[in-house]
Formats: C-alpha cells, sequence, structure tokens
C-alpha cells in the first residue's frame, strides 16, 4: 500500500507540472505557476480549477483596488475604523488553531507527550488598539494578537473598508458560476502562523500589504500530514494589574464538554532542533517525502488555492509593520475528486500507524481529573 | 479494502447526481443529464468536464448538420462515395475487440474456458459492397460487417462526405482548448457490438440513423470491470466457391509473435442462460454491483463521454437498415483525476482475486504449440 501511495504523489506532482523533488530540493524545484495577468475565465477553469492545480496572479490583477494604495499607509484604516469593534485572536505564540502541549498530561511517567488542539482567545476592541497589540505581538511577551475571523469578516466588522478591494473576483467568479461564500480580512505581524489544514472551499488569496509564505500540498498527500484526534482547548485570559501595569495571562483550558478535532500533527517549522527531531522520527511520510510546494505571495499578488489542498502559512510584515491579507472562499465541487479523495483518507499505510500518540489518553486524562 | 472500494463507487455516482441505484433498479433510476441546447463552453467545462460527469445533448444541436436530412436516405452515401474503398470490420458474431474463447484451450480437461482478446478482420472494399455487406449482417450467416477505423476516418476515408457534419463541436473545441484529434465514422447494423472499455479521450458521439445504447460505469468502479491480460487473436478470412457461390469464413488465430492485451472480463449480455450463470458467478463486484447507467442515444443527440468511463455500447438501425454514428475525440488532460485512478487501479480488492482465470495459461499453451 505504501508503495502504491509514494506512486500516486509522484505522478500527482509530476501531472499537475510540480515536478517531484527530494527532500532537498530548494523552492525554486516546485513552483506555482505564475500569471502575470488575471486568466479568462475559460482557461482558469481548464488549467487549474478543473486539474486542481494553483495560481500565482501578479499584482497587475489588483492595481486598481483602492486598497492597494491605501491600507499600507499608517494611519488610513486606524482612521477609518477609529470607533469599529473587531475581533482579535489572541495567543501566547501566536498558534491559533494548532496543536500545542496538554494542559494535563496524565500519567506521570508517561513517555508520550499528549498534545490538544489549542484555539486562540478572541476578544473584541476597537480597531486602534488591536493594530497597537499586533504591532506589540511577540511571544517573548507571552501575547501575540491577529485580527482574523472566518466568517466573511470582511463585509461583516470591516464594512466600513470593505469597498476599497473588489467585492469579488470577477474571473473567479464567472468561472465557478458563484459569488464568494465569505471574503475575510487578516491582520498581524510576523509571529502569527497557521498551521497545515486544508479548507472545503476554493481560496483567492490576496496579499494587500507584507508577505505570507505558504507551504502546500496536494490533497493526494494526506497520509503525509498524519490527521489525527486531538481534544480541543482554548485560551482563557487572566487579567492582572502589577505595578501600575495591566498584564494578560493567556492559560490553555481543556474544552467542557469535551470536543475532538482531526487535525495533522505535522509541524514543518519547529522551534527547537529537540523537537525537529521529535517531529522527523514520529513522522517520516512528512519529513522523508517530496518537499512541500513553496509559494511566497507579495502584495498586490494572488494566489488561488484549490479546494482540500493542504497549506500552512507564515507571514512578514510590510513597512507598516503589519501583514494585511483578503480571501475570497468559493463553494468547492464536491466531484470524483473529492470522493476519489475520501477513498484515499480511509485508506491507513503503514508509516502512519506509528504516528503521534497519546493525544485521546491526553483527554480520556482530561475528563478523569 | 473492498468496504473502501464500495463506499467509493457509492459516493462517486451520489456526487455525480448519479444515483447509487440497486442492481435492480430500472434504467430511469440513474440517468445521464440532459439538454435541450448545446451547453456554453464555460457550462460545459464546470459542470461535466471538469467533475467528470457525461451531458446528452438534444438533437437541436446538429439540425443545421447536412448530414442530419442526407445521410438517412437510401442512396446519397452510396452515391456519393460511389468508388471510394472504405475498411470494413469482419467478425462471425459482431464482436470485434472482444473477449472470444481461446481457439487452442490447452489441456483437456481443463476446467478453465480461457478466452483471447479477438481483433476483426479487415479488409478494403468499395463504399457501396460495404453497405450490401452490412445490412446483410448475420451472425446465422458467420458474417457481421462494421465499416469502422479509429484513426480519423471521417477526415480521411470519408473525407468526401466529412463536410457534411460540424468539423470540430465548437462548446467543447473551446472549452478543451483544442480542435478533434480523430473524428470517426461508424456504419453497423444491429448484430455489431462493442465490449466494455475506456478511451484516453474526451468523446464527443453523435447518432446520425438509428440508436446506440450505451452502458456507463465511471472509472471509480474499475474493479468491477475485472480487467485481465488475454493474448491477442484476430480473424482471418477463409474463402471458398462452391456451387458458383463465394463464401467467407471467419476463423480465429492467435497472433504471432504473441500480444497481450489487458481488456475487461465483463460480458453484461451474454448470449444464453449458461453463459450468464458463468459470467454472474465469476464477476460478482459488476452483477451484484449498481446497475451501470444506461443512456440511449437517438439520432441527431450528442452523448458527451468523459474521458476514463468505461462504456459497452449496441446498436438499432434506423429505417434505412443502418446504425451510423460519428465520434469527436478531444486529447483528455492528465491531471489529478487520472492520478487518483492510476492509484486506484494498483490496488487489489479481494472479490477481484477471484476473476477469470486461464487467459495467461491459454497464451502460454499457444505459445508451446
Amino acid at each position: 500500500m505504501e508503495r502504491a501511495v509514494r506512486e500516486l504523489w509522484a505522478e500527482s506532482r509530476d501531472l499537475l507540472g510540480l515536478g517531484s523533488p527530494s527532500p532537498d530540493d530548494t523552492a525554486a524545484a516546485s513552483a506555482v505557476p505564475r500569471a502575470d495577468l488575471p486568466p479568462t475565465p475559460l482557461a482558469f477553469l481548464r488549467d487549474h480549477v478543473s486539474p486542481g492545480r494553483p495560481l500565482l496572479v501578479s499584482a497587475a490583477g489588483t492595481r486598481h483596488w483602492p486598497a492597494a494604495s491605501l491600507w499600507p499607509t499608517a494611519s488610513y484604516l486606524t482612521d477609518a475604523l477609529r470607533s469599529t469593534a473587531v475581533s482579535l485572536h489572541l495567543t501566547p505564540d501566536g498558534r491559533a488553531d494548532a496543536l500545542a502541549p496538554h494542559p494535563h498530561p496524565g500519567r506521570p511517567g508517561s513517555s508520550s507527550a499528549p498534545k490538544c488542539f489549542a484555539s486562540a482567545h478572541v476578544r473584541r476592541v476597537d480597531f486602534p488598539t488591536a493594530v497597537r497589540l499586533i504591532r506589540g505581538s511577540d511571544p517573548a511577551a507571552g501575547v501575540v494578537a491577529y485580527a482574523q475571523q472566518q466568517d466573511d469578516c470582511l463585509r461583516g466588522e470591516y464594512a466600513a473598508v470593505a469597498g476599497d478591494v473588489d467585492a469579488h473576483v470577477p474571473w473567479a467568479s464567472e468561472a465557478l458560476g458563484s459569488l464568494p461564500e465569505a471574503v475575510n480580512l487578516w491582520i498581524g505581524n510576523a509571529h502569527s502562523v497557521t498551521s497545515f489544514h486544508k479548507d472545503h472551499y476554493d481560496n483567492i488569496y490576496v496579499v494587500v500589504s507584507g508577505e505570507k509564505h505558504f507551504l502546500l500540498l496536494p490533497p493526494t498527500e494526506h497520509h503525509r500530514l498524519y490527521v489525527r484526534d486531538y481534544p480541543a482547548a482554548h485560551y482563557v485570559a487572566e487579567e492582572k494589574d502589577t505595578d501600575g501595569e495591566h498584564q494578560v495571562r493567556l492559560k490553555l483550558e481543556m474544552e467542557e464538554p469535551g470536543r475532538i478535532v482531526p487535525w495533522s500533527s505535522v509541524d514543518p517549522c519547529p522551534g527547537s532542533p529537540e523537537e525537529m527531531a521529535a517531529q522527523a522520527s514520529s513522522f517520516p511520510l512528512y519529513f522523508d517525502g517530496p518537499a512541500p510546494i513553496r509559494c511566497t505571495v507579495r502584495a498586490g499578488e494572488m494566489l488561488y488555492l484549490p479546494s482540500m489542498w493542504f497549506h500552512h502559512v507564515s507571514q512578514s510584515p510590510g513597512p507598516n509593520g503589519l501583514t494585511i491579507a483578503v480571501n475570497y472562499w468559493y463553494d468547492m465541487q464536491f466531484d470524483i475528486k473529492y470522493a476519489y479523495f475520501n477513498f484515499l483518507r480511509s485508506l491507513e499505510i503503514d508509516d502512519c500507524s506509528s504516528g503521534e500518540a497519546g493525544a485521546l489518553e491526553g483527554d480520556l486524562e482530561e475528563k478523569n481529573d
């Protein structure tokens, strides 16, 4: 089975024109196709949506957006959203919706290091405060703030500035036969990272300020992500006034009632050599397999990310200290590709069974507390 | 594994909007989508090519073809092609490119009934003679003739009448971004049958006279076809003049040097109750699984058959005694769907291992002759 799956990886990369680089290849070896101009709807559908092939469109596609010139300036957004309350996601380390050490790791002496799926502490603050907290975000200080809400927030909380970008992506809407289901805004700094996951949407991701760095794996490489069940937890804020200074400390608590989230076990950029060694030995299909496809999206550029592609995202701020991005989620077509994916996912391959243990064990410990 | 594959069958039919009928459902339960008018290129690409979903277009799409009125008349084609030599495929039973009993079945007393892959005897005759032989075709007389040649023959042998149909299918060419790789003409009577197979082309199949009856299975149902390796054979003609009458007798001979053809073992319409019982017990995944999708294409109608779909075709003649059809083969896109198909095909499921034995055994016997 493992040999058949590895052949699937190689053939799908080959057919997608993405090469099949060895783990130590450089980024250039497997690049996302680039277009200087937005594609026609027909070419987009035929060459990208139908085969499931990403596309990076140059800044020519968004040059007409007022946001392209207005949003990167220091004061425009804080003026326009002066009295607007927005959802700010707070974590100690910039890793929301990601695995974190289980707060109650169970039996002492257990060899496993159980993990949980940690969601951010979400707080509604006025936009200027949000920007101040984002700019000052630093894991060393114990708080990283990320303004985002995946609920069509550009047309909700940020409606006052939604007119600064196109309401939809015309060539994508015509190709896909629908308008976006959601348009989301994302504002953070270099410390916010999005862990490997996939979305059930066709995604057009546009960077307005700074850069986004994507690691991509096609859906055929599902097994390399070691998706496992993890118990859900969320950060809660403990507030304290010390020496006249207001301090927030974020603490992880298991959700009650318990909830299980299937999530990728792989952290492609672990923080220490020890963690890297542990990852590499636990998840060989990822670390010994073909390198992920790397794609940096610069200000003005748009990335078409096909539905069901796994992506890990980190970012660099622009001169304003912020990474600002807008994404358009279009309903995906559930077709024969989706049926094949579910079939693939239902199969176990030998190497996968050696994945991270202890997650559910930790959950049971939690329930027994 | 078998359970996962059966779930794939059900889910892909469900997502394609083709239902998942039980074996005894009527034809109406899983019908090919119909369109009164030809689709726009974008809708065709989005709703049919990309998801891999067939489409039947009404006769409105070909009403402007001169062939629609000219070809069904008795004398037009024989006049226009009076002195044209065409390729006529001769078999004793109308089953070219199909399994047939191995002419040298090996050890006496062997319980298996080895088969081979039998190709027609191809003869170049003038078109009026071809039509006479096709009209008189009858397995009872030992010869069935089918005018066809899958080598772009409409623009080759039949160039004199190629202008009677559109040179390509405009909405398909625009959607697929290319002109047809081949345009083929098919003229036969009710006795010619095409056995289950798939093509590496996107296919637009147009009936001009009579009707074509398709049995369809999506590529996800590969294992139900019991594709096995068979040694290749071809019919040769033995001519005899008896009592002033010229007679042709077709005899099957193994190809030399030997050649192996992977082909479906399943005959969905066996000729006798005994053969039906043998088929049903040898190929349970086909006979006990979901019913094939049935689609009759009537004169003037066009069937879009997505690449890699398995199809079995039988036919009924029009008032002129002939079934006449034209098909346009477009190069398919080898994309992630194709990679998934190859992966699926590489997997063995338990029930399949009980498939027809003896094919290769027969081949070895042949080589030892």
